[in-house]
């Protein structure tokens, strides 16, 4: 059924989810802090990407606004924003636009001040996905998909086999509606582990530091967590 | 090759790797702060397993010492300990009994203090293993197995299909000699993932968040990580 999407971050991970999500037949808007400032990036960013500009020109069918515009506009939320700018996007988005949604949360609290590899501002005793609860207890938070390069967060069979997505949340209603829109992208059920509650965000935040050290070791980042059961 | 070999802590991992190490035709001592302690434990533990002395009865070949006693015994180490006793251990074994050994790190530094599930005593910017590393210069510590049910460490065939095991350290030979340990106990080459050097241990403790919530939502702890690649 098709449904107005909001897409927080004009990133990789924000363009990756709108081109999908748009492709799937729901109408997607992408939200940004400063939409001038977006339409201004021509440049390629760090990985070779086309400029946010360019992206946008090719992408027609895809809105932009600000954060509140884009909240307004979107019956289902996606946090596609970097995890050091999440809180206060949803901030500026406005409580009135974000009650009682659902937001499925792709973002990570990766803190990248300290040098690289890039450690975690938050872990262990909370998680980004519990601070954003907090702060929005109207929202339905469920985090899911951040454990794995946005290229297979929307394209699973990128790797062949069995591997794994994990839905944290408090609302059993929202990981539904979330594990319909995972499977919409090819998710099978049987793949999705519903870790529980939205403490269990602290599991899968917590495996950003072994993920950014097997990119390394594997010299390439197409792979996923699959958990082996007997 | 036969070694002798020093298996650190009495719990569940400790008896798991004694009884497998002596198995494959090691003499092997197992280690414990309290001799007469340990040989009084008659009452079965918290999961229902014979208390220490009975299953010390049942091993004849293994051998039990003062933790100095061990690690003058053995070649080769393993630290199988609670991760809050690791560092306290190793003071005991005493520098001269740990000096230009490797020792399989295989503890985690779980934090039950603040009630289920556990959180993390180190994580994030260290790691125990750093910790262990850093407070044993001389000591070449290679964490590993940390990952996974004691049963899979030794016999990872209970899990059928590919998983992993991890290893991480700074002294590329003693790495090679845990990696002929790993593959006695039936671990595959190609199964073995060198994540680096002994800092990404931060990556493989901080996965024990998820595993203890995997175990929760599994309802089961026969399980393994499988990295999933393109």
């Amino acid at each position: 059924m098709p449904m107005k999407i909001a897409v927080f971050g004009t990133g990789v991970v924000g363009q990756v989810m709108a081109e999908k999500l748009s492709s799937l037949g729901h109408e997607v808007m992408i939200g940004t802090r400063d939409v001038k400032g977006a339409l201004a990036k021509t440049a390629p960013d760090n990985f070779g990407r086309p400029g946010f500009a360019d992206w946008y020109k090719a992408h027609t069918a895809i809105r932009l606004g600000t954060y509140a515009e884009t909240a307004a506009f979107g019956s289902f939320l996606v946090n596609a924003s970097s995890g050091n700018g999440s809180l206060a996007l949803l901030e500026q988005a406005g409580e009135a636009n974000l009650s009682g949604k659902v937001m499925l949360d792709i973002a990570n609290p990766l803190d990248f001040s300290k040098g690289m590899p890039p450690s975690l501002f938050i872990c262990n005793t909370d998680s980004l996905g519990e601070q954003i609860q907090r702060a929005h207890p109207s929202l339905k938070v469920v985090k899911s998909l951040n454990t794995m390069n946005a290229q297979i967060m929307v394209n699973p069979s990128l790797i062949p086999g069995d591997h794994n997505v994990f839905v944290c949340g408090n609302d059993a209603d929202a990981k539904s509606r979330v594990k319909e829109v995972l499977k919409s992208f090819g998710w099978k059920e049987k793949s999705i582990i519903d870790l529980g509650d939205i403490s269990t965000a602290r599991g899968t935040e917590q495996l950003l530091p072994i993920w950014i050290r097997l990119w390394g070791a594997l010299k390439n980042p197409m792979f996923n967590f699959h958990i082996a059961t007997a």
